[in-house]
């Protein structure tokens, strides 16, 4: 199978080829960063370091992708000489996946030989994006959930196959349980939930006969109950308790439909009223965060969401303005002056200050200042190879995200835009750098 | 390799293994439709089915995801070799890809044993809406472009690595012109196009130097002007072209940043003045279609748009109202009845009419009626494998949807909402059917 390592703008290899036949081999330094945070986002969640490190490692060119590159007819075959033997030999600095963070902080650094940190460009902001967009989505819908399971239901509407299997994995990490998608079970070790759909409902002779032999086959299944009418199919869960008795052990039904606050409620007291107390109810069909937050402000009696169409897409803030930035070549700043953009030259980290165990802001420093607060920028890849102790499990990534989402204002955590809450600022270094590097530039 | 098999929602595979147990090996047709358009378009283009049929024709459970299934202790060892021998012998009928459809249109029906038609849900649900969605996306791009060259510049801000790569196929579709994204290049044979970045910029000594040296590797190429302040770069474009004289070859600039109605227009007439007629313009940078149609409504002096971010994801409108439903199984006709949802029962033909040349309206038929009018429906797949006359080549389907769009009143390919001007009726057979399944459901 051959790596992606054509997944690159054109232009990346036209400058590549420029940087070799000029002979700009020096050190270079990208940040990537997100200029502005969507506007229903207080932070967003670092995601989708892994796979990116390890597409990073593996990337090398085969002889079917050179010889793609040498019919485009613009590449000197000392340039496709030069690709073949292609390995990624720069360090990575990054923060951990599952860290919340702040407009303009970088989250990733590389720093390689020019042509190699220039390559992986759209490689970085494609991976981290995505799984960045979907994690920070999902913490929105797990803070709105206020305990309940949320559950995965999103691979059909997932804007392709990867976004569905790896977004999957960044919705774990901003807290959700489980994903429908087999595929990312098997990819990542996911917990899969679900069930059955209308179709066999709709197969069978009449909704009670699906219940009953879908539990004949999967005794602890969950039930739809929607499909013709809600409470009807309510009903007939009951008549099938009642039936089996003793052997009814169904866990769930699903209500896909309708006014889910007050089918809720009275699906709730008739599975009461019937001795069904530890039956579950599982809501889903065209929910996100706002709808979920309305459920559970209101305590409607649902115990399991699950989520599909909204968080898989992202749908209010599908992508980011995220960039990845030269901030030094030869040692030297270096930044874009033109309208309104903002990158700060230089190699950076991030610290991120607490009291009493609560974030209370971060400072964007040169790498290198040595702040009294945590340091959230680590070695993650040195001389094209990964750092071993850096490499986490998932359910360890997971538990960072959740402890790390814990510990900032509780305010950040609400659907409520509350940027101002938290304060992010540069430090004097690092301002003093950029003025000068602004002067020296516009000189 | 192994295959998508296992690319499907947890509940495909328990329905499968309740269908054989409970002998439920009937025909089924499960029908793949859009509820509602959303709320900017006022109709969707068909695309995505080459790549579906592709992976359903080879669809195979290799041992390591039978090994997967096995593990998760739901499923019985002969439901798992059954899996083992898989292999979909159904048919298909589908819409040609490019063409423009609208709400409740069946754009592809699957006609199998009920459990081959049920596995392959999740997958088509996410294959055919995610390049409809950018299909669709690219042809307002293109629209509001008025004849000017549209390139896609999405790869970094799309939702994946397949969605990058399979979205730049179905912006082509769309009539987008090129694709930056290299891999999508030769995956798909698309002209690939792409030239210098902020950084290459930045890397050199002064932006003059950058574009002296760029250009001398690439004779041809476009110069990025907006680094540090646009109208000084294109003055430093214009002194290279003194000094080159004959052998100045660089065939445009790009503008990335600013008010690019202005700029455009100031740089349009440097050029002009300093003699460089040939020097296209190109700009990029957060367009969309609407800024797009500003800037071609007053006629700026643009040449070529590279567009990015807004329709790498569809941004406005990045998940579809898709939804794949059974609508006949063992030959009767089935049909869900819960809240508002209309799924319209057993298997049927879209039929589009023509006047002088022009579609006035479609009509939502039972298959196997006959109207004097041109059935959008054909058989693509049959007995699980591909009908070798439906398979076109990607130019075909280009110059398809680009006719097909044509034929469509001129106000529907505006960026305004008409949904109004084009009539979709359901057919008197059909609603008679709908009525009479509904009755059977209800009693």
């Amino acid at each position: 199978m051959s790596s992606n390592a054509l997944f690159a703008d054109l232009y990346e290899f036209t400058m590549l080829r420029a940087y070799l036949e000029l002979g700009m081999t020096e050190q270079a330094t990208f940040s990537l960063f997100v200029r502005r945070l969507p506007p229903k986002r207080n932070f967003l969640i670092a995601c989708g370091l892994a796979n990116l490190l390890n597409e990073i490692e593996n990337l090398r060119f085969d002889g079917e992708q050179i010889d793609y590159l040498g019919s485009l007819k613009i590449f000197s075959s000392a340039f496709l000489d030069w690709l073949q033997g292609f390995r990624f030999s720069g360090d990575i600095h990054a923060m951990r996946e599952g860290t919340p963070f702040f407009e303009n902080e970088p989250i990733l650094e590389v720093i390689a030989p020019i042509a190699e940190a220039q390559l992986i460009e759209t490689l970085v902001l494609n991976q981290i994006g995505l799984q960045t967009i979907l994690s920070s989505k999902a913490a929105r819908i797990v803070a709105a959930a206020r305990g309940r399971v949320v559950i995965d239901f999103g691979a059909r509407r997932a804007q392709g196959l990867d976004a569905a299997t790896i977004g999957a994995r960044a919705f774990f990490v901003g807290g959700v349980a489980s994903t429908s998608n087999v595929a990312a079970g098997k990819a990542y070790g996911l917990p899969v939930a679900g069930t059955m759909a209308h179709s066999f409902v709709e197969a069978c002779a009449s909704e009670a006969e699906a219940f009953r032999v879908f539990s004949e086959v999967f005794p602890e299944t969950t039930l739809l109950v929607d499909t013709y009418d809600t409470i009807e199919g309510v009903k007939k869960v009951i008549a099938l308790a009642r039936m089996r008795g003793e052997g009814f052990k169904v866990r769930a039904i699903r209500l896909d439909s309708g006014d889910l606050d007050k089918l809720s409620r009275e699906a709730r007291q008739m599975l009461d009223e019937a001795g069904l107390n530890d039956v579950q109810i599982i809501a889903s069909g065209g929910l996100d965060e706002a709808r979920i937050d309305a459920l559970t402000a209101r305590d409607a009696p649902i115990d399991i969401f699950g989520v599909g169409t909204d968080m898989a897409v992202s749908s209010d803030a599908p992508a980011l303005d995220i960039a990845y930035k030269l901030t030094e070549y030869a040692g030297v700043g270096r930044m874009k002056l033109s309208t309104g953009k903002r990158s700060l030259p230089g190699r950076k980290q991030v610290f991120r200050q607490f009291r009493d165990g609560f974030a209370t802001g971060d400072v964007i420093a040169r790498a290198g200042e040595n702040l009294p607060s945590i340091a959230l920028l680590r070695p993650v890849m040195l001389a094209g190879r990964r750092v071993a102790s850096e490499a986490f499990e998932l359910s360890q990534i997971h538990a960072h995200a959740e402890e790390a989402l814990a510990a900032l204002p509780s305010k950040l955590r609400t659907l409520q835009s509350h940027k101002s809450l938290y304060d992010v600022v540069i430090s004097r270094q690092l301002s003093d750098y950029e003025r000068l590097t602004r002067e020296r530039l516009s000189r």
